[in-house]
């Protein structure tokens, strides 16, 4: 049996608990055959400043490897002022430099978030595919899924416990990963 | 020899004399044989309002049969206060209704533009990606091409003057043609 | 009695019975003694074309000087493809020309909108945004109101029915008003 | 003689030689009479991690206090992937937490930047102005600068070389001090 090709899944928010990184693990549960959803952790990464680019810290090496060994990315981001994370940023900037050695470039991108108010991240993933086009990751466009996080949004085993919003994450995932297969056909 | 693939190019600008529109004009004499680009114009257009969604105007009608038609759609636009101009957000409003019935989804996009100051439309581009995502069409990301409209622009015959920034666009043009080629093909 | 000092308000959907002019109407009807709301409308403005810029037609003269006599102007607007509707932008853009000549900058804006969808028009306010600060308008930054509309959510005699939403934007008017005096003052 | 009031000038990036970082130190240097511009460093703060917020880390209670000793605060930010960097939005996220507790609002701000490219951060601007916006800071709208880098742009002792281009800083500065009292006097 051929290895799952693995596809990256990064998390906006630094919270244990977070209901992002949550909802990462349950979508990596929900992976369909043949692909592996890996969380790349970006919690050991420092403040990018450009006078390290010659002599990258072990962190931001590794961060940079396993990208770089993934098919897509996933990114699951809670919004922070109408805006990504600093973090989620912060990583994003790693992954892009140096000039010329990045890993972002042509690698298929989707997006995805949950918050507790009702616009559930609509902004900060606007925000965040503007920059990712600017990274040249062709990224999904639709379906947009924008979730409202509610007590019991996720089961004692940690899938999503509504069947209609399970339905709904299971319908992108798998658009996603066509998304992924269209893209590295071409 | 079988017909021109259609490109529909979408100008953001009714003036006659438009750099936008002249830019339109050196693109279409640009194209790799087998492709066709044609202007699509949005002038005749009315104001978008709901209560005609049953009985569209004929120039709602054509617009939208004419985009229908096209493998792809290149938007050439300029920017007016820092975003897209209000006669081209018409044009995409048009084309998305009513719901369900919008001729944009799936549809392979570019996006350019000229202006005569030093920001080259990036933020009327950025603004327009964004809407073009929401309308479920893959749009190019990379190369990005923000050009400052200079006396002697355009030569005599319409063409790019200048060689580097013809090249620039010749490049841009054929990333663009293999962009709707490899969604087509997936 | 000293005449009420004028609030322009521009809605930015065409649609007769649009929950946003719904909106409008009830805001005008909430307006704090001393201040009159009047709607400025967008429906006869021609498609903007630049080389008529010499000579407006009859209706964008009229709505330039109805705003030029505002104190402040608020924006009720609907959510069109993740931005702002083409017809208002069409009426920012009339209002913005010919350079130098324009009647939007240094006046105080506002923002507001209602959707049947979760998200409220939070997309289409934060471009909105971004255009009126290109405009030189000072605008309310917080709070920030995202109405979902549900049925009955205009009592019968046009108000908003439920107590809890009709203080919410009371309290976003009060605020506008007091913004619109604190940039006067100044 | 009384103590001059404190605008504090945060800087988007942590290189040593930053452009911006010595844009912001030729800006301290134009400060008019009775106004001191000090820059407020972000470099020890920590990733954001909301987990934190009980307890937050000594450099994020030092950068939380300087802020809010300040009249107003000024970014002056490089453009990193079309937005801001990271470590920006990662100093506004901690400085806009915990809930209740932020020290941005009501603060008004400025914003300006310094690229190697034409397109002078414009698109990083645009995006921190939405920012801005989310925190309640009323920020001025109007002019805009757009700062292209170039060979000997800052002259021996720090300055602007250029006359004309150190007169439309001068003019930004001033009307952002302009701008600080007019928030405070109202």
């Amino acid at each position: 049996m051929p290895a799952a090709q693995r596809i990256g899944v990064v998390v906006g928010s630094l919270r244990r608990d977070s209901f992002n990184r949550r909802l990462a693990q349950a979508l990596a549960s929900m992976a369909p055959d043949g692909w592996a959803l890996e969380i790349v952790e970006i919690r050991e990464l420092p403040l990018y400043d450009q006078d390290d680019d010659g002599s990258p810290a072990e962190p931001v090496r590794r961060f940079k490897e396993r990208i770089a060994g993934c098919r897509g990315v996933i990114f699951v981001t809670p919004e922070y002022n109408r805006s990504i994370p600093g973090v989620l940023k912060n990583a994003l900037d790693h992954g892009s430099r140096p000039y010329g050695r990045g890993v972002w470039s042509g690698k298929p991108a989707g997006v995805l978030g949950i918050s507790p108010g009702a616009l559930g991240t609509a902004l900060a993933q606007q925000h965040l595919r503007s920059v990712l086009a600017s990274l040249a990751m062709p990224t999904l466009a639709q379906p947009e899924v924008y979730l409202q996080a509610r007590d019991g949004f996720f089961a004692a085993d940690g899938g999503i416990a509504d069947d209609a919003t399970r339905r709904l994450v299971q319908g992108w995932l798998d658009a996603f990963v066509a998304w992924v297969q269209q893209q590295a056909d071409a």
